[in-house]
C-alpha cells in the first residue's frame, strides 16, 4: 500500500465518530453538544495519525464559492486545450480556488447559459477560453462578473485578454533563418482571415525588411487551411518557383510536416538543403518528425495561468477599471535539429 | 450583436429591480415582502422577453451540489484528454451536473487532497481518469463516496472502471491486413509492461492463429516506448528481415509515423508495397500522414460519457454492489488510405 495523507474520513474511523463530529471539533464549531469525551477521542486520533487539515479545505470553508469557471469553445478537438487547462488549474490551485470546466462548442445560446450556470453558483470569476486565436463579440454576461478571454479579444479590448504576440514569433522565427545564414527564405501561409495567419505573416515581412533582405511577393503561398496538405503543395510550389530557396517558414507545425514530406520525396535533406521552421509546438507532431523540428512555442500555459491570476485581481478592483489593451505573451524558440 | 437568449439579468434591468427580486418572483419564494406592482412589473418583463430560467440553474437549486468532480493524471501532456473531458461534459450537461476538473499530475498526496477536496464539497461522485490506460491502486478516499475509473482500473474491480478493448482492437487491427490479403505481418510493437502493448499483441496473435498465417517470433519487434523512433527502426528492422512483408502493425499513430519514414527511405509505396495500420487515431498525425493512416480508434469520448453516467446511477445504488468487472468498450477501425 501507498503510504496515504491522513484525511478527516482516517480520524472518524479511528475516534469512532461521523465525519461531521471531527469537522466540528476540529474548527471549533460552536453550539455542537459535543461531549468533553469525544473532543479528546478526535484529537486524540488527530494527534496519532498526524493529520493537517487540507489547506484547500480551509479555503473553502472561509467564502462563498472559492470556484473559477473556464468556458472554452472547443475543447476535444484541439491539441492546445491541455496546457490551457494545466495552466489555469496550477494557478487556481496556489489561489485555493477550483475549476469548473465548461465546453460551450461555440454555440452562443449555450455559451450563455453555461455563464449563466456560473453566475448562479456565484463564481468568483469566469475565463472565457478559445481554442485558436481570434477576435470575438463577447457575450454580455461576462461585464456582470470579473471575467477575462484567453486566446481571443474583443476589437475595443473592454475585457482583459491574454493572446499569443503572433507578430513577434513570426518575427524571431524569421530570424532563426537568417541567423543560420538563410537569404531566400519562402513562407507557407494560410489564406484564413485569422490573426495568427496576419500577424506571423507581418513578422516574417517586417524581419526580412530590416535586415535588408528583398522579399519578392511570389516567396509566400497560401494553403486554405494549416493541414499538412498545405505544406506539401507550398512547399512543390516554392522549390520548383526558386531553385535557390534553402529555407521554409511554415504557418504551423502541421503545415512543416507536409512540408517535410515534399521536400523527402524532392530529394532534397532537411536542415543540410532546406531548412524548416514551424509554429505552436505541437509536441506530438514537432518532437516525432524527422529530424525534429525547430518551432515557435504558444503560450498556452502561462496564458491559462495569467488568466487566472487576473481574474483574481479583478474581483478586488472596479469594473471600469477593467478595459486594457490585450497583454501579449511571447512565443519562444524551440531548437530542435531542421535549422 | 448576435441574437441572446434572454437571462434573469435582462429581466432585471427591464423591470428596473434587482436579480434577487426576478428570482424570487419567478419561484414564487414565500415570505420575501414582494410588492403586487413589483411582482406585476417582473412577470411582464418576462413576457416581454420570452425569458425561460435555465433548466441547468433549476436542476441547481435542487440539490446541495449537482457536481461531478473528475481527476486526471496528466491532462497537459496527452492529446486525450479533451475527447475524455469533452464525453465526460457532455453527459454532465445533460444530467444537470456540473463538471470540477482537477489534476494531480501523478503525486499521490496531491491525488488525495483534491479528491479530499471534493468530498468536502460532497460531490455527486468522482471520477478517476488517468491518459494512459494502467493498472493502479486507487486512493482509499475512492471508497467514501460514488468514484468510477476511467482508463484504468484496479487488479481486483473493487470499483467500476472503463477501458478500451485494447485486445480486439489488436485483433481487429490484424483482421483488417488479412482482408487486404497480408499473409507476411509484422508488428512494431513496445516492450513497456501496460496493458496497450500486451494486449494489442494478444489480440494480433490470437488473430493470425485464428486464420492459420504462421507467426515467426522476430516477426515482432520492440521499441523502448510508443513514439516515431521506435517505428523507423522497427520498420528498417523487418524489413530487412523480411523480405516479403507487406503489412505492419504498429503498436500506436506515432510508431506509424516513424515507419511512414523508414519505408519512404527504403522506396516502398504506402500501401501498395507496404501497408500500414496504426492505433489510437490521434487525428493530428493519422489525419495529416501522406497518405491518411487507416487506425484504430480508442474510445475516449464515450469513456468519459459512460464514466457520468455510472458514477450518477452508483449514487443510487449499495456500495457493496459496485464492485464488477470493468467495462470495455471497442476501438472501432478507422478507415483511410494506409490499408
Amino acid at each position: 500500500m501507498r503510504k496515504k495523507r491522513p484525511t478527516m474520513g482516517d480520524v472518524a474511523r479511528l475516534s469512532g465518530v461521523s465525519q461531521t463530529t471531527v469537522s466540528f471539533v476540529i474548527n471549533n464549531t460552536p453550539n455542537t453538544n459535543i461531549s468533553k469525551k469525544t473532543r479528546a477521542a478526535v484529537l486524540k486520533a488527530v494527534k496519532q495519525l498526524g493529520y493537517t487539515p487540507n489547506a484547500m479545505a480551509i479555503g473553502l470553508r472561509t467564502s462563498q464559492s472559492r470556484v473559477i469557471g473556464l468556458v472554452t469553445d472547443e475543447i476535444a478537438t484541439t491539441p492546445f486545450a491541455g496546457k490551457i487547462v494545466q495552466g489555469a488549474q496550477d494557478a487556481a490551485r496556489e489561489e485555493q480556488r477550483l475549476l469548473i470546466l465548461m465546453n460551450s462548442g461555440k454555440d452562443a445560446s449555450v455559451e450563455d447559459e453555461e455563464i449563466d450556470t456560473l453566475l448562479g453558483r456565484q463564481v468568483d470569476g469566469v475565463i472565457f477560453a478559445t481554442m485558436r486565436h481570434r477576435i470575438i463579440e463577447p457575450s454580455h454576461l461576462l461585464y456582470q462578473i470579473p471575467a477575462v478571454l484567453l486566446n481571443c479579444r474583443d476589437v475595443d479590448s473592454t475585457l482583459p485578454s491574454v493572446i499569443p504576440d503572433e507578430y513577434l514569433g513570426g518575427y524571431q522565427a524569421t530570424e532563426a533563418l537568417l541567423q543560420s545564414n538563410h537569404r531566400c527564405i519562402g513562407m507557407i501561409n494560410t489564406s484564413e482571415n485569422v490573426p495568427a495567419s496576419q500577424l506571423r505573416e507581418q513578422g516574417f515581412r517586417q524581419a526580412l525588411a530590416d535586415h535588408g533582405i528583398p522579399l519578392e511577393e511570389s516567396m509566400i503561398v497560401y494553403g486554405e487551411d494549416g493541414i499538412a496538405k498545405t505544406g506539401y503543395d507550398g512547399a512543390k510550389v516554392l522549390l520548383s518557383r526558386y531553385e535557390r530557396m534553402t529555407a521554409l517558414f511554415c504557418f504551423n507545425d502541421r503545415v512543416a510536416m507536409g512540408a517535410y514530406d515534399a521536400l523527402r520525396q524532392l530529394h532534397k535533406r532537411i536542415p543540410q538543403d532546406v531548412a524548416v521552421i514551424g509554429f505552436d509546438n505541437y509536441e506530438v507532431i514537432s518532437a516525432n518528425l524527422h529530424p525534429q523540428l525547430t518551432t515557435m512555442q504558444l503560450p498556452h500555459y502561462e496564458m491559462g495561468r495569467w488568466a487566472v491570476e487576473t481574474v483574481l485581481n479583478i474581483s478586488k478592483s472596479a469594473a471600469e477599471d477593467r478595459a486594457s489593451p490585450p497583454m501579449m505573451l511571447p512565443c519562444p524558440l524551440v531548437l530542435r535539429s531542421s535549422v
